[in-house]
């Protein structure tokens, strides 16, 4: 059977899945969480190959850091699968009832999606967290994992199937695609396919956005910022820039640019670089920002942090194109920036780096922060650190990004910090789920309306009127 | 200036409109009202002038109706925004708050969905509806109607732009567009343009929604069912199905197939197409449908309804192709139907006539129905006609549509009907807004989090817990 012929049948099946209790959607996840306790010496010595193959494929320690799924993984899906099956139903929520005539009633009910494709990176504890939010949520869900967890997923998905259909869900609950060649397969399913969520890199999800006629949920980019007010806290400003953009260098919510207020510049920024030098993170941007880096060094900075040398470049040679003030402001053609400072286009303020790299640059105030924000950010997460309350509520009004933090981690946008239990992604787009996706972001609404041989024909005579009152 | 340039300048302007207070927002919408009541002679003239065009291009006495913008009309949409300044604002609503920890705060927040661009047919009063919703909900939006009543477009747009910013909205929160291929020019800007919402045309909302990378909120087809259950109330069941193919035969609500049970249809059917017979409509479908319509008349019906000569054609003839039962079960060569029927291909039950013709096909009970609907609708809206309580739950569960009606036409599907003031169209996705859209689906959300220097780091390192408790 090919994934399209998989995908009718399990179109056919969600009704059914979507027609099961609450209380069988939690007994099936009890028994996954079950089986998999059961079954744990397989789904170990299947991890075990993948591991021992990854490291003959010379694979690097982070990513092995990721496949790998020990006891601990495997306490922490469970921990999670007892968390879900305590959260509420997300399904059949009556979110509004209206009687819109005498005898003629509208009720707005939660029901599942349906069909859900989901690719997502080599990680096996993300195939559990994924399939056991489509169960409780009531979608079928055609899941593709990473080449590099094969063996991992093939116990994993098998051991979660068993348990479910034994349950008494629908064969048609859950299917895995394991061929590469299935996933272009799965984006040609629109008739049966009703939303795609891709995991992993910009370029591949950009293929999948580009390549489906099926809806696509997630993000590509994750140009997260953090601007640093002239009234921000400096001794929280520099550990939420570490932790921001080392806590997890490769994730989406990690910190890509920091935007400091003109005025705190010339003190903050080569505190910035001090911190950042010591943690190994070189920083890329404006001309003025390089300057008063390297002017705070000079004036001291430098010897106290143990930094020497760190004056370089000349900013006449560098190819500075920013269209904004700071860059005019600061002709001297004498000045000079670190060594460890690169000077970059502006167009290159939409890089993702996802690794020890930060772009920098001066703005004159929060307006200009939005602006760049809005202009060159992704609408994932972006932060404003500052003590000024007014200052703070503007950020937050005025930028246009799924998540908008005050005071803290751009890492906290994840599906687990909000309490969500766990996400099936995060999504960067306006439309249904924004941000952390989970139970709720899983779910649509039909309206159901009942009457007793209502016309529209006697409504539009004026033989009878709508009264609309809520129930 | 371009369309693009435009989009541009809106997308920047978008921020400053959603920090507009409610207040303001409905003060626009009155000014809107009171400017719109004191055009009204500037309005009809330009609206006689779109009319005499119409007339003089022959265009038929139904689209007239549509184009005409009388003082019916205009007080129709005056009343339209004096309801829509009493709707709650839906903006800035806290539809969670959790505090994540001490000290981290998280809310979300409704927030527009920022900027809109619509396609919509020759309808003045649609341009007034859409334009009120959008201000109402904080959105930008870029408006293109028919060709056929651009004068009138034009007097309406410079007026409803003139009042809301005269009433403090930004300038850039309205823009028209003239010509049709600033829709292609539309179509290319992703970057700016948040969600696209074109009527019109199953044609029209494909080429939509194959030639931009902009989400798209709609439906391209209203292939709409009636299932008539062996426990249907027969008195109600012939004016649904009138009312539901002839109230407005051309709308996307109007029912296109019907389907009865077996057990009723040697009785049902013949009565069924007498009554259609009496207003003009066509019916065709399968053998099995044909020949009952046909013995029914045959046994008294068609004197009773003056209906003669109205048996012709041998099913043996037909290309019967339908892989299910019922024309398997009337294999009799000589059996007939009746003249005025067709009998056609089964996978023409997908069709939308939008015209005085609907399909008819027999099935087995409520099952082969849902089965039927899923399969061949275009789950915008489906009803069941039956007094039985167990039959209608298992339809209004099993059926995947954005509404599912019991005992009531199809018709109804329409944001008004639903006591949302208007709609800006309906929408058969299943992501986002799901049936007619009203204020609550120009909105989107935001998670807003503030904290005193919370990091990530502290979470996973064990030093701290999140203790998730709702506010």
């Amino acid at each position: 059977m090919n994934i399209r012929e998989e995908a009718r049948a399990m179109k056919l099946a969600a009704p059914k899945l979507a027609a099961s209790s609450a209380d069988r959607r939690n007994a099936a996840l009890a028994a996954v969480a079950a089986a998999l306790d059961a079954k744990r010496d397989e789904i170990f010595a299947a991890n075990h190959a993948d591991m021992d193959a990854a490291a003959a494929d010379g694979v690097s320690g982070a990513v092995m850091k990721r496949l790998k799924f020990d006891t601990g993984k495997l306490e922490d899906v469970i921990k999670g699968i007892q968390q879900l099956i305590t959260l509420p139903d997300p399904l059949n929520k009556v979110t509004l009832a209206r009687e819109l005539d005498e005898g003629l009633i509208m009720q707005r009910v939660s029901v599942p999606i349906g069909v859900i494709g989901v690719i997502f990176e080599a990680r096996p504890d993300a195939l559990v967290q994924i399939s056991t939010l489509c169960i409780k949520s009531g979608n079928c869900a055609i899941l593709k994992g990473g080449k590099e967890t094969a063996r991992t997923n093939r116990v994993l998905f098998e051991t979660i199937h068993a348990a479910a259909v034994e349950a008494g869900l629908p064969a048609a609950c859950l299917l895995q695609a394991e061929l590469h060649n299935e996933i272009d397969e799965l984006l040609s399913c629109e008739k049966d396919v009703d939303l795609l969520i891709p995991r992993g890199s910009n370029a591949f999800v950009q293929y999948i956005m580009n390549n489906t006629k099926i809806p696509v949920m997630g993000h590509a980019d994750g140009v997260c910022h953090i601007y640093v007010d002239k009234d921000a806290d400096e001794t929280i400003a520099i550990p939420i820039l570490l932790d921001a953009k080392t806590q997890y260098t490769a994730a989406c919510n990690a910190v890509e640019t920091i935007l400091v207020h003109r005025d705190i510049a010339k003190t903050f920024l080569p505190k910035l670089a001090e911190a950042f030098r010591g943690a190994d993170i070189r920083l890329r941007g404006t001309a003025e920002a390089g300057e008063l880096i390297a002017g705070g060094l000079l004036a001291g900075g430098a010897e106290a942090s143990g930094i020497t040398g760190a004056v370089g470049k000349e900013t006449t040679a560098a190819p500075v194109t920013a269209g904004t003030n700071e860059s005019v402001q600061n002709p001297d053609a004498g000045s000079v920036i670190p060594e460890n400072y690169e000077i970059m286009q502006e167009d290159e303020f939409h890089r993702e780096y996802l690794e020890l790299i930060a772009s920098v640059r001066v703005v004159s105030g929060v307006e200009e922060a939005v602006e760049h924000i809005n202009r060159f950010g992704s609408h994932h997460t972006d932060a404003i650190i500052t003590a000024n309350d007014e200052t703070a509520s503007y950020f937050m009004q005025m930028v246009d990004s799924a998540g908008v933090y005050r005071n803290c981690s751009t890492r906290f946008a994840d599906g687990f910090r909000y309490g969500f239990g766990a996400e099936v992604g995060i999504s960067t787009s306006k439309l249904h789920a924004r941000g952390p996706v989970g139970l709720e972001g899983l779910v649509t609404y039909k309206y159901e309306i009942t009457g007793a041989g209502h016309i529209v024909g006697d409504y539009a005579s004026g033989r009878r009127q709508f009264h609309f009152r809520d129930l």
